[in-house]
């Protein structure tokens, strides 16, 4: 498998993404790497590191999307960015998949328009596995989609079932629809019409979910509009930040508890790794006729790299196309 | 000044209901207590305690509303039930303020039919102060009102910062929007026109606020609709009770970690404390012509104390006046 790295995306740059192309060959016999960006800078990252194989390639670019740019200004205005080469590598049949950290809304606008969302989806989602006290779950959609219809839901949920089938290897995963407060007549419209979408379809739909039981890990798929989506996935983020935070003030303020803390330190730190996002690869964009993979922009080398082989293994397994599949099955069923 | 408590109400029931009683009226000189609910279990109960003073008094009603009972059936239905009499305490000023730690769905209902939302308000909010690394701020709509109009919105902002002004006594509360993104152009139609009506008014508007910045206390009012707030606050609940958990495990796994435990063991209280919202009092219930008070159901005699001062307080600074006065004042600069 061949993937197409923007070596120029993310909060750290090129450095980082070069580090992640050498652990990634050397991890994974069948993963080559196409490191995309510019060239002379990228040609000097890989010959400081002593890489001389053959398994790490440049394609050149000479623009670079900023993270906080507009997403259609990027589309328009920037055809030569690495992270629309690539994009189009992936279209152009030269690699397999596109793996960026960098500015999520154009890597979205950029699959939309360059590959095309797969038939049966009108937009596609971005989703993500996170934690749980059992196993991970599938999240969608992340933030991508707001002022979403009851279809643009119940098509996440066939999306978000097709993935983890053929990703997870669950055979029956178990959809929940976030909402506030577990009966079918609580939420607001949006969920209420997507309910009865679901729970007329052959998916294995098991309701509403609330926010607070989403980590008890009882759902497989959790679906919702990209707004309360996004609103839940930034929650987790600044209260496990204060969270910590808090717990270091309390230590500092008593010498008992410094001294505990020491013993305790190993602890801790396997705490905020198990809450860590970097450690769980990137999101995927489901519905579009490829394999795209955002990682978070603070990605460690190694968190790039999980967002590698998870491309890799998304793509191998053409589960794009499954997804495509699936969602003419459940379309069948409900008319 | 007299508060109504709903003695029935909430998880723990009479007792819970009538230890906070006593302990307000220990507590503080000018506030009296009407326990409203089974008159011969609650007069056991307090003789039970040994109280025999005069600033307790008993209302009977021989009926309570459950939990998880539908609001419009309480309503209609339990025309004796211990909650209704407490608002109707209020209503016919007989008692300030009322308070339960029951059915907050069934309170907003009651609320809204018997004492009537104050003039300009479409729909009364839920709001409850919470704590941030800096000062507390006001956050509503907690889940009482979803699919939500931008005037809607705009109402909930003047409510919070009429309530923010006269109770946490801040001169020009820093109101900000819940949004998934801090641009203007950023978040879903409903969040950005309201931006529009927010930016246009004389409060002072701050923009977007991430749900990740919220803990970091930069705003003193935080304004959504109740989906994506009660997604917010479920969110904020459940997590922090798994990653206690997930401390403890981490803590059990090793011998080191167990012993340091016992040196940060007070450490770790006070965060888990101070993250409690039972610490907090309780959601108020803005934009009706009285005070209702809502605690949480697992609260607390201590939390339930302090959801009677916030009572009495917000009674006695007769706010609900003052938010009918601030809206009209802000509709006048607007239109």
């Amino acid at each position: 498998m061949i993937v197409a790295l923007d070596a120029m995306g993310g909060d750290h740059g090129p450095s980082v993404n070069v580090d992640a192309s050498i652990m990634t060959v050397n991890s994974f016999k069948h993963i080559d790497v196409m490191l995309v960006g510019k060239e002379d800078v990228l040609a000097h990252e890989l010959k400081s590191r002593g890489y001389s194989g053959d398994r790490i390639s440049i394609i050149n670019a000479t623009e670079t999307v900023d993270m906080d740019e507009s997403p259609s200004l990027a589309l328009r205005r920037k055809k030569d960015s690495s992270l629309r080469r690539a994009v189009e590598m992936v279209r152009d049949g030269k690699a397999d998949a596109a793996v960026t950290a960098g500015n999520s809304g154009a890597m979205m606008a950029l699959g939309l328009v360059l590959l095309r969302p797969v038939e049966g989806v009108d937009r596609p989602a971005l989703a993500a596995a996170m934690p749980s006290e059992k196993n991970p779950f599938l999240f969608l959609d992340m933030g991508a989609n707001v002022d979403c219809s009851p279809d643009n839901l119940f098509q996440f949920a066939c999306m978000g079932s097709a993935y983890v089938k053929h990703v997870m290897n669950i055979e029956s995963p178990r959809v929940a629809l976030l909402s506030i407060g577990e009966e079918a007549n609580k939420g607001n419209e949006l969920t209420k019409d997507a309910y009865k979408l679901l729970e007329g379809s052959r998916m294995n739909f098991i309701g509403n979910i609330e926010s607070k039981a989403i980590f008890r890990g009882d759902a497989d798929v959790v679906v919702c509009d990209g707004f309360p989506g996004n609103v839940f996935l930034k929650t987790t983020e600044g209260l496990a930040d204060i969270l910590l935070k808090m717990i270091k003030e309390e230590i500092m303020s008593s010498s008992l508890a410094k001294i505990g803390y020491l013993f305790m330190r190993s602890a801790m730190k396997k705490v905020a790794k198990r809450m860590d996002y970097d450690e769980y690869g990137g999101a995927t964009l489901l519905g579009i006729n490829g394999a795209c993979i955002i990682t978070h922009g603070r990605a460690s080398a190694k968190a790039i790299m999980s967002g590698i082989r998870e491309a890799s293994d998304y793509a191998e397994k053409k589960v794009y196309q499954k997804i495509s599949q699936e969602i003419q099955s459940y379309h069948e069923i409900k008319q």
